[in-house]
């Protein structure tokens, strides 16, 4: 089947269309660059909600909470699950089989797991194609994208969202407070999960000192870094969550400064422009004669990387006249 | 101070050109080129050690027993610590402070953090020249470098270590056997830390049936990954943990096949020509005229990314003719 009968498909509603288009920009760049072209006009009407923060916190447990209470409210929800899976063999290892267990059939939310693989910015570039993928056949008020939030990549997926909520749990150790501190920039919800715990409380009441202190109280743009207590175990906090998230769904459809889109244009073009780069670049890089010559030269230190970058990046210049 | 200069005292040993080079490199590309460039055939004698896992874990604080056992052997260690911290701000938040309490001002031991920032790859290119920093002193048998496993730029600062050590704990969620499975992959050896809890026993226990079951008792070129437990606290463990990675040392030493080591130069040089590109595209792209109005259009749907990008890209091979 070619893309053109996959967009109409996918502009019709249709699933397999959907996932085949999201495979087809997952596993080649340039059939995901014609994708993209052809349906950026139709993106910007789901509100793409990006739920981050550190393994072990049940992520994913909370993502499927979510997405069963919003959907409750009549809402269509398409979920892209980030697995922090292998960089080899680049499958997404637990995948879809275990998250959707709980809401595999249900009318109405769509689920599709992506891997880390291939080049830097290969996955931040396949997750923003997937999320427009969603929202381009317009079947689904909200995308949520959910990953893993340690990892720069992460960070730049992260920049996609329109509202970001930061998981935490109680007693996860000193590496989270650092954590905590470089998040408080990027969230706009943090969700205290496992709050049947009794130090549950303890988190809160650090994170609101934080917020504090950092003098992010005051907010990204004027929206305040909002707490909620949640447990996907108990289903508890998962209503007052979809409330904050559409708060902040209104406060920026209120707000539509020009700053704040342009802001985002800036990041999808030197986001697209380096993903292109990169591709060409080591693609010219692997095809060219002197390749295995200048990698036997670095073995040997005869020559440094930079130079032997120099050589390639001359070439590349040379034949792209 | 110039360049040359603090060359100079980086090879007669001097930490505080050790550390100047090291800020240069954080903050400025070019410079950062240059330093490498002289600094290069100097590398390749100290052992480069990863340690990597998820958060919560108690990387930093292994990392410092580690550094401290192997110090009493009489080996001189130095630290490079990737430190999970914020996109905007770029601050090794925790930073050296608290990293350093247990190591400051032994003699033998260098510890210095670096932040998550700027472009994608940055990291990872940043965090390389930093070790060839301290590798090219001759003033440490080992550079170890400690990150978060989860992220895509931390696979990639793995790719650099020699020895790869992923640190794991007991209770740590369902996430974790997704993470572990992928970090079968890149991990030479497993410390399972806080060996202390009585689950460890239970987690150590997984991992040999995981190690079993995915083939890869067999390992890597050979090399059988090891399990290790240790205890930070308790200060357990941190021995045997010196000795399997001097095995594993060793056990290169002995292999010095050519493919692996055109391998790493393979690496060296995609990574370092796609950081060239990335940072000439993106100050190309911002210094181009059009470069706010294809965002405008980008905002208006009236151009997508992947077109705005092909301008930009046309222009930059024209103007670099």
């Amino acid at each position: 089947m070619n893309v053109e009968t996959l967009i109409d498909g996918l502009f019709k509603g249709d699933i397999i269309s959907t996932t085949r288009l999201i495979s087809l920009i997952e596993n080649d760049f340039l059939k995901a660059e014609e994708i993209s072209r052809r349906i950026y006009p139709h993106t910007g009407n789901a509100h793409v909600v990006g739920i981050t923060g550190p393994p072990g916190v049940g992520k994913s447990s909370l993502v499927n909470k979510l997405a069963l209470g919003w959907n409750k409210r009549g809402k269509k929800i398409g979920i892209i699950a980030v697995d922090p899976s292998s960089p080899y063999s680049g499958g997404a290892l637990l995948g879809d089989r275990i998250r959707m267990r709980e809401i595999t059939g249900i009318e109405g939310i769509f689920i599709r797991s992506m891997a880390t693989r291939g080049s830097l910015g290969g996955l931040a570039r396949a997750t923003r194609d997937a999320i427009n993928i969603l929202d381009a056949s317009g079947m689904y008020d909200v995308v949520i994208v959910e990953t893993v939030g340690a990892g720069q990549s992460e960070v730049e997926i992260m920049r996609v969202a329109k509202t970001v909520v930061m998981v935490l749990c109680p007693g996860l150790g000193d590496e989270i407070q650092a954590m905590k501190a470089g998040a408080m920039e990027i969230a706009d919800i943090f969700a205290v999960n496992k709050a049947d715990k009794p130090e549950a409380i303890e988190t809160v009441n650090d994170l609101e000192r934080m917020l504090d202190y950092e003098g992010l109280n005051e907010g990204k743009a004027g929206w305040m870094p909002q707490i909620v207590s949640t447990s996907s175990t108990m289903n508890t906090g998962i209503d007052e969550l979809v409330n904050k998230i559409e708060e902040h769904q209104e406060f920026l459809a209120n707000m539509t400064s020009e700053e704040f889109h342009e802001k985002r244009a800036a990041m999808e073009l030197i986001d697209t422009l380096i993903t292109k780069i990169e591709n060409e670049a080591i693609k010219k890089a692997k095809e060219s004669p002197v390749y295995n010559e200048l990698i036997k030269k670095i073995v040997e230190k005869r020559i440094d990387p930079y130079q032997a970058a120099d050589i390639i990046l001359k070439e590349y210049m040379q034949s792209s006249r």
